[in-house]
């Protein structure tokens, strides 16, 4: 089976990450995130964010996310997230583990997008004690159905979450992509996101997320939030080094603005080779076709891995990994379909 | 400062686990564990126990503990653990986070070896409704003292829990160091531990710990329970294949073996050259040291990073990496104390 | 303002539930459940349950619910349960807060009767270990929207429940409603239901309800879950003593009975005097109206206290305490709207 | 057996507080608090305490003390506390659950006293990743071995809490006691306390204790809070009707007042016709005695239910129920022994 295309998660490190990473290995170093490679890595994401803010690199997107909304809600509050955002389909309810039962309430809107309307229908539903009101906004960047927020598009979901006295969380467990996408990157602090995660793992990295907390209040006893969630890692500079390596060479925004190039291929294959249409538009990473489950099948057993989700279509999603070639030869044998 | 003896978490990777870490990360590969590496790895600590079970990998020895607690006990009961366990002590009670208040019993004991009298008098405890009776059996081998359990210790310990109903978690971060201090894991299996957290990060892994679950109704939904927890790795090979490298080609037992030996050598160093005594037996790769305050703060200042533990010793850990000349330089820093 | 159809637990104590509480009062007793009142009320739940069950009462259904679905289902599994369920919309997420993340998965059906069909489609969804598999069944009788569920209907969702290895909870709030419908209690544990909720507020007690175990295992330590959870009476007859004057006298059921009786009457007033139709058949002691947002305003400032439900019909219930004259009066309001 | 020392809840409810309960039933009323008894009985508080608060009704001491603690702790953070304090040794790890592991770290004290000294030394710990720092301070008046604090003593207490950030939590299960026993209740909310348990079990009323917010802002969406921790009564008017009866009739003081001076007289009686002596000042409503086990047993076999403490003496109380002749025949019996 090929897995190239399954996700973003199926390529190893890129090689920018894996030279930081072994290069860490090297000698001894003091535990804990008290080493001088985790203090870099976090000195280079603040820059890219042109934003002060307290930084921990965690395990998982998962976690970065549960916990980041354990900041913002209590149990008996709820966050508010698009349906088929990362953290109501694909976590096993994490932010609900994390949280104490803290709910979530879907959205609606298109490829990704949470709609203002539908947003703001929930901010002015009236509270009772009976119910769990929204207390967190979630968004995620670029979006799970390979989209990406204008900055005007984010400003119109954030600014009436504030009003009502919402923290905003952004998954930007894809941000690499975003940004190769055209999203400035040093909007995020000024739009108001008081936590942002951003994504290592799917940009090239090991199995590293940093928690980006602009509201320094959010960052009170991190260390001790962190550890007894499980995610302090006592040899820190494994986290933080491929992160180090990405940012020191722009491997982290190379490899999405190649990751987005293939996407763009892909879609272009497919759209001129075969009949299968788009189900979003592409801006970045990922290609959703719409497939029918036959069609599907036997594309799986021609060897290439691919998930169908929640909206019907059947995702492609290229890494700073993917080669010409393949894309090449994935949209032929689509084409065959 | 130097770290080396700081903790065995200062030290990098042993070359086999970056040799098979850099090996593993070619090409594309299934994510969330399903990928050969992972089985290889998982297939090496079964034919290490001569046991069947259900072998996962995760992130942090706090969360394997926690987890593995969490299968054991509920959170109207408590586990019963030395006091000076590591999951008392040192995971900001990451135990009752997973399980939801879980209760910590603490027991005393020399030299972080459960008494087992003072086990049988909780156990006979009789049960009130306003209380957390004891559900689960917390050991640690080798000790947090570092000293190593013999089987005989272990039987004396398990066989009363055992008949009273209590579950049985080993927490291994340091079990390379009790096998080389002549532990037999084939023994683990069939003294009725129930999950065992099977040590990487100290032996020479980057942040891995795996949970293996000798009791397979307890791995019922493990990757549903991992995922919540935010313990399932995207790229799973990062987390086996150090593990994986240390285990082919026996590094795991060769550097714990090492680590061990330089303890002896440190305890010998300091024994001859200084006026301070041990304040435990040096079975494992930990030397525990009746050094004052002030004492140890001249330490600290000649740049020795170590730390004073709950007992009022001083603690120095060695590891793969020690080297012989460091350990020497130690013992004569200690000498001028 | 007259809450007399605003709910069912607008209304006071039936005489006989405040008259063994009076009695129960007298003299000392042993606390935490230890006392006579509290045996003897258990006794008569079981006799008209025709089943040998452990039996605690506790303070609230809320807490009675999500500590029974507690039992049945981890963080990392997930509860399926109608939509309009109580647990789903009225209880603040408490399943999830009970049991730390516990999912919730709203099916469809008519007048608050699960869809046999949507039941064993989400039975047969996949398994993946990033979703909350399902691990119970709650059930509610009689439903949220006044109708009861027959044997057949019951046999039909449970059965396919049970085969997929869920437990299966009922929240019986109402349950004595029910039972005035026809549904015959003795067939609730050959059903297979695992733990009952046995409604008292609503039939005439204070604010009290019996977690009924058949399912004896799920019982173990139940007295330190319930401790631990704030749901341990000290002065335990008062919970218990108004379900014996409840039951002693049959007043549990023939409170019921009148309240469905007036549920008939105003259901049939409202379709004799005034054109709005009923959303749902009443078959219980609540009768749901669809009535527009103008005329149920007209309505509240006419004085009666009712509620608009989610799916868009106000909803008007009858207790014990409802008299004729008053459901007339009622009917009459409606009528002019 | 005769349980009218065993503890003040194997009373019943004080005919004032039944009298209210009764009175209360009648007719119809609005559920979940917005009813007139509910906010009486509010009122009365606040004007004992000479003080606005937001106050709520809740069913246990348990639920009411682990709620009020969640407020002022995270779940990485901890409690600091008395260690014979019931959130210690009696409430089943309550704390815990509500707080999702939230640490208890017990402190020495005499008779039930927090030495200050010790709790400066836990103030003064240096923070560190790996343990739980304690964000709150819990307080017991009257505390668990029937002393009562003087305000002095709270001062010297509250102060260091308060100037190192902490929150303050005063379980007041034996309020009317302490107040019976000189203690000012005006003096809570100057002393800086930020949540008060206001008992009811234990004065005269039935399952009932208020949770006292000074610090309103702890109180935000405190109704979602309590609703999804299964503390909102539907029925709310019988949790503050036997509130209203004890405040409205002063019967809340003066029932204590006889309850501590049946104290007094016990500990007369078992000082001059016993050799056993007294464990502690006898300043509320229990009298601790140095009995030994087998004594013990003679005692409970003759029918006088007690408890043996975690001191090693044994405890009897008395309530606003307590006749002297009982009180004579328990130092009779006592002296025989």
């Amino acid at each position: 089976m090929r897995y190239d295309f399954g996700s973003d998660n199926t390529s190893g490190m890129a090689p920018a990450a894996l030279k930081a990473l072994v290069q860490a290995n090297a000698g001894y170093a003091p535990s804990y995130g008290a080493d001088d490679v985790t203090a870099r890595a976090a000195d280079h994401i603040r820059r890219r964010l042109d934003a002060d803010a307290e930084i921990r690199f965690v395990f998982s997107g998962t976690a970065a996310n549960a916990i980041a909304l354990s900041m913002l809600a209590w149990p008996h509050e709820a966050v508010l997230a698009h349906h088929a955002a990362h953290i109501c389909t694909d976590e096993t309810g994490a932010p609900g583990f994390f949280g104490q039962g803290v709910g979530l309430i879907g959205l609606p809107g298109f490829s990704g997008k949470i709609d203002p309307a539908a947003l703001n229908a929930a901010l002015e539903e009236p509270e009772v004690g009976h119910r769990q009101p929204p207390a967190a906004l979630s968004l995620t960047q670029s979006t799970e159905y390979g989209t990406v927020y204008t900055e005007e598009e984010l400003r119109h979901l954030i600014e009436p979450a504030k009003l009502k006295g919402c923290g905003v969380h952004l998954d930007g467990a894809r941000l690499a992509n975003a940004a190769a996408g055209g999203f400035d990157l040093t909007q995020i602090a000024r739009l108001g996101v008081d936590v942002l995660v951003f994504g290592g793992a799917k940009a090239g990295a090991n199995c590293t997320e940093a928690i980006v907390m602009f509201d320094k209040s959010l960052a009170r006893r991190i260390d001790n939030r962190l550890k007894q969630a499980g995610q302090t890692a006592s040899k820190a500079r494994f986290l933080a080094a491929p992160f180090l390596g990405l940012l020191e060479t722009n491997a982290w925004e190379d490899g999405a603005a190649h990751a987005n190039l293939m996407a763009q291929r892909l879609a272009a294959g497919i759209a001129t080779r075969s009949s299968f249409s788009l189900a979003h538009p592409v801006e970045a990473n990922a290609v959703f076709v719409r497939i029918p489950p036959e069609a599907q099948e036997r594309l799986n057993a021609m060897g290439w891995a691919c998930y169908r989700f929640d909206d019907g279509s059947v995702r492609f999603v290229c890494s700073w990994a993917t080669e010409e070639a393949a894309v090449d030869e994935l949209s032929q044998a689509i084409a065959t379909l």
